[in-house]
């Protein structure tokens, strides 16, 4: 049981935090820092919170486990105030979709001042956003990624892990800060812009084919209906490893490109056999 | 009431076509065509069909309404058998991913021996194939494509139209042949290909990844684990309208790439955002 419970940002994620904690009695009490009160009152109404403040500082101040629930920009703002302010025994992980650059600060400001960080990445989410769709079961069963470095103890990436299972999660990974940078560019930073630019492609190409859009196209763009502020800054915050990716993308699609200009049936027939099995094996 | 309903091909959408008629008395009599007797034989057994047969000729005669409903290289050969055996004024359509080919062919017959055709797409599927797959609602409140030309009589149109919504269409929509290719192209050709791609490109980058795998990624790309035959005949069957649309969709993902590569925060905002907007306005 955690005594005091401190999230950063009530969006979709941070808000689904404090649901889940609050669902799951994982938390005896449950404090929410943001910039704006207006938008952590309705925490406080419904009961999910039990004290709301835009003071960072002391917010995080006797908690046991600290979540940064922001965007990856406002973390890593963020982490200087939790590294200065929060217990050196306490727990402190975040939700951010990239790794590298907020391990990297947080393990920096340590090495000034220690503190007990690990980095996190629930693999649950929506194309909305805000605490209006946050979830107690956001992350029931969902795979959640802990990122240790070499200088992590142990006991942290555990306790970590034991969070989010007390959170729903099904399954806690471990992954270094740059494989998970590079596995999220993959499987959800490239799709996104690949959905963003098949949407585009459709506009520029035949508008009025929107109009006959099936389930296909739909679900294959469902998350080209992301939130610009997020993804903008997902995207930026992950864009040596995005970059590498979509080279990588275009490559794969050049190949299929080739068969097709070239009427290659058996080579067509041959690549989209291997890539069904592929994306069978996943489900 | 039709009298006799002939299905040429039982798949997912032949056989489709088949229950639903069944379901909805829509015919007295269905008689199905194959190349292969026992792939036929389950629906004769179900009480599907009535009849079933592997002679394209024998089976069509007396049928007032003819469905083509295999693979567009497929429907193409048949057609010339189809032609020459049905009676002039029976509603011959078809269920083809692209049109040009198949209307062009259909036009040159008739040309020859008038016989009444019109093309049609119902834009319902999946990514399973074959009888097994099959279900009587699969139209059930789908957009279906009729595709006339200058040379189709408006009855005929106005006849395909009133069969696909006896079948349970919710709508049917109206576009020239190369209009149609055009489309299906941008809103299903390409996101199969991108989806295709996209896998590809996981496997080749960081194949640990799939492991992470969350629902964003899983909507993208369900397609991808299509059908390596019909797929490949619909994208060669299609490839003028496929190479040009993906001309535009590499155009598309440059302009997203150089937004990313700049760090372009405006940029990359006022992107997502239109692209957003052009999304939801789908649902």
């Amino acid at each position: 049981m955690i005594r005091r419970l401190a999230v950063i940002g009530l969006g979709l994620l941070g808000g689904s935090v404090a649901k889940a904690a609050r669902a799951r009695e994982v938390a005896r009490e449950i404090v929410a820092i943001g910039r704006d009160t207006s938008r952590l009152e309705p925490a406080r109404r419904d009961g999910t919170v039990d004290r709301i403040t835009t003071d960072i500082a002391a917010g995080v101040e006797g908690a046991d486990v600290v979540v940064l629930g922001a965007t990856v920009d406002a973390i890593e703002r963020q982490l200087e105030i939790v590294a200065r302010s929060v217990e050196a025994d306490a727990l402190v992980t975040d939700v951010g979709s990239t790794k590298s650059g907020i391990v990297g600060i947080a393990e920096r400001l340590a090495a000034v001042r220690p503190f007990s960080f690990v980095g996190s990445h629930p693999m649950a989410g929506s194309e909305k956003n805000g605490y209006a769709v946050a979830r107690a079961d956001l992350f029931h069963g969902a795979t959640v990624i802990v990122t240790p470095t070499d200088h992590t103890p142990p006991a942290l990436v555990k306790g970590a892990g034991a969070f989010w299972e007390a959170l729903g999660a099904g399954r806690v990974v471990h992954l270094d800060p740059r494989t998970h940078d590079r596995a999220v560019a993959a499987i959800s930073h490239l799709p996104h812009v690949a959905a963003f630019a098949l949407v585009d492609a459709v506009a520029r190409f035949e508008p009025g084919a929107f109009d006959v859009a099936a389930r296909g196209f739909k679900d294959t763009t469902r998350i080209a209906a992301s939130d610009p502020e997020v993804w903008r800054t997902i995207l930026l915050s992950n864009r040596p490893a995005l970059l590498d990716s979509l080279a990588t993308f275009r490559e794969a699609l050049d190949a299929l490109e080739r068969l097709i200009a070239a009427s290659d049936a058996a080579g067509l027939d041959a690549a989209i056999a291997r890539i069904k099995a592929q994306r069978e094996a996943l489900r």
